[in-house]
């Protein structure tokens, strides 16, 4: 597949290039605003293809001149759904780091336009690609857990220090599109529910200088069939902190309850107790996921692989946080 | 102290045995309805006093004819607020199994007479007794958390066959007062502050024949200081868990994160980083905590620990949960 790539971002990009299913020749990249810099991007792309990596100005010009099969967008984050549009319009499959968008208004114009499509759009929920997730959704499909009761997620990274455009709902659109949807995505996918309604509460407390910028948030979901779920995502974790992150979901079911934690996946029902782990299974790259996808690939580990319906209910949580009441979907 | 006893169904009663600053004399028992048996607390009494237990027909008359120092309440859940009123009426001490209430009319009833009353009302939170809950107490006591971002807990519990006055809210008065108020009293108790707002998902899916009973809910509260907190419980734990019971307190603060978890306390800080359990303090037995208060000690141990405040955010998740939107407190 030929590969243009729009901005470096989100700290995934690297994962086009690690699929088994290339090579793949990636034919340029460009940043979408000023806020970017390509320079880590060369260097990696260099590392890992021998090639320099052919830098373009203007993201625009670039696509409409090069073409490719495939763009990978990872810019700011308020502009992934405008080069998603554009790409999509034009029949190129996108490959994009979450949220899909970061306003309701732009989620809308990229659903309209991905429908209109005869290209895919593909979002980075890495997660998914976790061997623990992964190993969880393969539990929960054999129906080690019988029907669910609650599902409950959470997501703790470190803040550290974050560039600028963090800073600002209007370019980072906030902690819950942007951390909280790899949880809610979890929720959804492992549960194969749509979410009905939403509420959440949010603080910027303790942000060490990072504006706007969301530390904690608790969300309340209804999932289909009146499922009570929860999530709970921060920036607490403290530098000292054996890892980044502290990922967890718990899904409680008639028969049997699971847990990931600490990379790990916990089963407990009527054939094992829950002291030891299961062992963990190992999914594809998400790249090559994605490659499958475009190959026509319907495995249900892609549903909702868009990241269009995990990030609609990210946006109405971070509403209703705003507005104080829950939101119905 | 002169001890009555009323009830036998919560389970926790045995407490009234184990304090270190009696010994009490257990004057009398009774019970508070027909669905209720005293043959359990009658051989647990003899078992540890060497005495038997006087019985009584009529719980009222028993209390006006022995006049004890306390009254120890175990009886049906939906009694519990009626009998702690006459016996605050009478000046004679409560010691109460939780919930103080099982509907708010009942609740505001006993607040209204415990505030009148000369004696005291001490709601069975056993929790803040255990040692991992009360070691937690301590460490944010000391700071080591800092401002806090975030808390969440859970309780997890085994279903099992539970007694007939379980299937109905009209005399279990639901699972969020009964298994959840732990949780919510460890919150408000651990972060010291109020709650402003809750709403609550619950579902009685998989209860097995327990008619009304809850078998799981997520609760989102918003605590003073706007503080987003979350809380989920559960009757799922499979027979096959290797414990009862799955009780968990996460608190995420500037400075560090705090963690409840298989009975042990994890703590990450910047001088701790949490792969080892910080060791457990030992609280004293919490009947000995009851009389202490009685004997007029101020340990801010003790704050909230008539359950008043505990029971009605519990009674409002649950009339939240009902009514489908959040209820400010």
């Amino acid at each position: 597949m030929r590969v243009c790539i729009i901005g470096d971002c989100g700290g995934h990009i690297g994962s086009i290039f690690d699929g088994r299913l290339g090579p793949h020749t990636y034919v340029g990249a460009a940043a979408s605003s000023d806020l970017e810099s390509l320079e880590g991007l060369g260097r990696l792309a260099l590392s890992k293809t021998g090639r320099e990596l052919p830098l373009f100005a203007d993201w625009r010009e670039m696509l409409d001149t090069l073409r490719p099969d495939i763009a990978a967008v990872d810019c700011l984050f308020s502009h992934h759904a405008e080069v998603a549009c554009f790409a999509l319009e034009r029949g190129i499959h996108v490959f994009s780091e979450k949220p899909a968008a970061t306003t309701v208004e732009d989620l809308r114009m990229l659903e309209e336009t991905a429908a209109r499509s005869g290209a895919r759009l593909f979002s980075m929920l890495t997660a998914r690609f976790d061997p623990w997730f992964y190993t969880a959704r393969k539990l929960v499909e054999a129906g080690e857990l019988g029907d669910l009761l609650l599902a409950g997620g959470q997501k703790s990274y470190k803040l550290g220090r974050r560039p600028a455009f963090f800073h600002r709902r209007e370019t980072y659109g906030g902690t819950i599109p942007w951390v909280g949807i790899h949880t809610v995505d979890q929720l959804l996918w492992l549960t194969g529910r749509k979410c009905t309604e939403v509420y959440a509460k949010q603080t910027t407390l303790g942000n060490g200088g990072h504006g706007e910028l969301e530390t904690a948030a608790a969300l309340l979901l209804e999932l289909e069939g009146g499922l009570p779920a929860h999530v709970n995502i921060d920036y607490g974790r403290p530098q000292n902190a054996p890892s980044h992150g502290d990922d967890r979901v718990r899904l409680v079911g008639t028969k049997g309850v699971l847990e990931v934690r600490g990379d790990r996946v916990f089963l407990i029902n009527d054939r094992q107790d829950g002291r030891e782990p299961v062992e963990n299974m190992t999914p594809e790259p998400i790249f090559d996921g994605f490659i499958r996808l475009l190959q026509g690939s319907d495995d249900p580990m892609y549903a909702g692989c868009d990241g269009l319906t995990a990030t609609r209910v990210c946006l109405a949580a971070r509403e209703s946080a705003g507005l104080g009441r829950p939101i119905a979907l």
